[in-house]
């Protein structure tokens, strides 16, 4: 019987040899073209962090996605490219057969108390209680994995696009589906959690990936272990779109009001 | 007699073997620990562009700078990682001596004409000409090979740390000095040339230096060189600092109201 949490098991690596990991690709988690790209960021960040000690933390996390992972195995392969006083780079890359399916780049840091300063204020929004979720139950695998609970922007496909470009932001309380307590692996996660901003501007679906994430990590591990599996507060937001590609902004707030990561992304889009 | 703008000098490399290239830390740049960390990323990108044909254009860059350059000669590496049918994905590092110094993916794509629509709206500024240019000539030389006019967040060092922690935000006219058209190395550049935003934010000088920056590219060589040499508008914010780090996002506008570019970065602050 397996007992762990659908995520985990999503993100699970066998350790090959030093640096080298065996997965495979999460069939719960499946989205239209391959699996959810939050798993294959966690999955690249876990490699990464497997060949870490504890007394670094991930600051910052590129996933670049190069071709839709297929069903089954995959090899990670995780190495370290320069390792300073307090901070260290990683790349990682994540291969099916002989082609590389997605790489990373991840920053790691001891981190130490500093002067500190939030200048971004939390979004006032409803509690996640007096919102109510979205139901999942019949949409793509990666969607019944997630808790959603739309304080704005919830988006429904149109039979038509609309008239006039409507606005890409969207705010919403999100946690794991069943609820699975925080860590940087989930947090990585979330950080595309939110469906690709040009089907929220045009109203309908069009042919789409993300290309290339950014996220970065503004609370430690012990940071996110207090949150526990409480919602957070996930808002995006996009800049610009066209000739094939559109960006994508996002934060993910604690209850509490704490920015815990802040992330970028481009989709590519088709027409 | 040298009859390139020193940019172009900063980010010449020399052809050694296929995607195997030699090149030069730019005095014309320095910084106070090593070069400007935007020509880093221009001659990172220049090295991914020199592999490609004219027929696709970059989308996306993340730079991770791993340790400061020193003064001298270094070697950049690209190679492709994977060529899908419009996307491509190549991967940079520079080396100086056995040390990787910096890295960088970069996303290249084939853009055609799509639903293009541009959400975020450019800000009420007055014109280049009507905002003074701030006096670098005696500051570092990389200041000196941008001519800046800043219409909001002007910044000068402090005796003390101010009382309260003051606003992050900075606008500005820039463009290089002396002027030069816009292409996308220095789009690339331009995404780096904000201060660091913990100087802004507490008043005082403190050692920092970027760890990683993410540039998305919105518009393509032929748009950028419709620029010339005009003035851009570049628009820097953060949003949070704490633990040795604070983030930093950045948007490049034409003086016609395009996005031309957006970014962010994660730098490493003391104390």
């Amino acid at each position: 019987m397996n007992h762990l949490h659908p995520f985990d098991t999503a993100c699970a690596l066998t350790r090959e040899a030093p640096g080298r990991y065996s997965g495979a690709s999460p069939s719960a988690y499946w989205n239209m073209m391959g699996p959810f790209g939050g798993t294959t960021a966690a999955t690249l960040l876990h490699a990464a962090m497997l060949e870490q000690g504890p007394a670094v933390e991930p600051v910052a996390l590129t996933v670049n996605y190069c071709a839709a992972l297929t069903p089954g195995a995959f090899s990670v392969n995780a190495r370290e490219v320069r390792s300073g006083k307090s901070v260290r780079h990683v790349w990682v890359d994540l291969q099916q057969g002989d082609t590389t399916m997605a790489n990373a780049s991840v920053v790691f840091a001891a981190r130490r108390d500093t002067f500190a300063h939030q200048a971004a204020p939390m979004p006032d929004v409803p509690p996640p209680e007096a919102v109510p979720a979205l139901d999942t139950g019949k949409r793509l695998p990666w969607l019944q994995r997630y808790e959603m609970r739309f304080v704005r922007g919830a988006w429904q496909p149109q039979q038509q696009p609309y008239a006039e470009p409507q606005s890409p932001h969207s705010t919403l309380w999100v946690r794991d589906a069943p609820p699975r307590p925080l860590d940087h692996l989930s947090l990585a996660a979330l950080c595309d959690v939110f469906i690709v901003r040009v089907f929220q501007v045009r109203g309908t679906f069009v042919p789409s990936g993300t290309v290339t994430m950014t996220a970065y990590f503004h609370a430690t591990a012990a940071e996110l272990a207090a949150q526990g599996s409480e919602p957070v507060l996930g808002v995006a937001d996009a800049q610009t779109f066209g000739r094939n590609f559109g960006d994508q902004s996002a934060q993910i707030w604690s209850r509490q009001g704490r920015l815990l990561a802040t992330s970028t992304q481009v989709c590519w889009f088709k027409e």
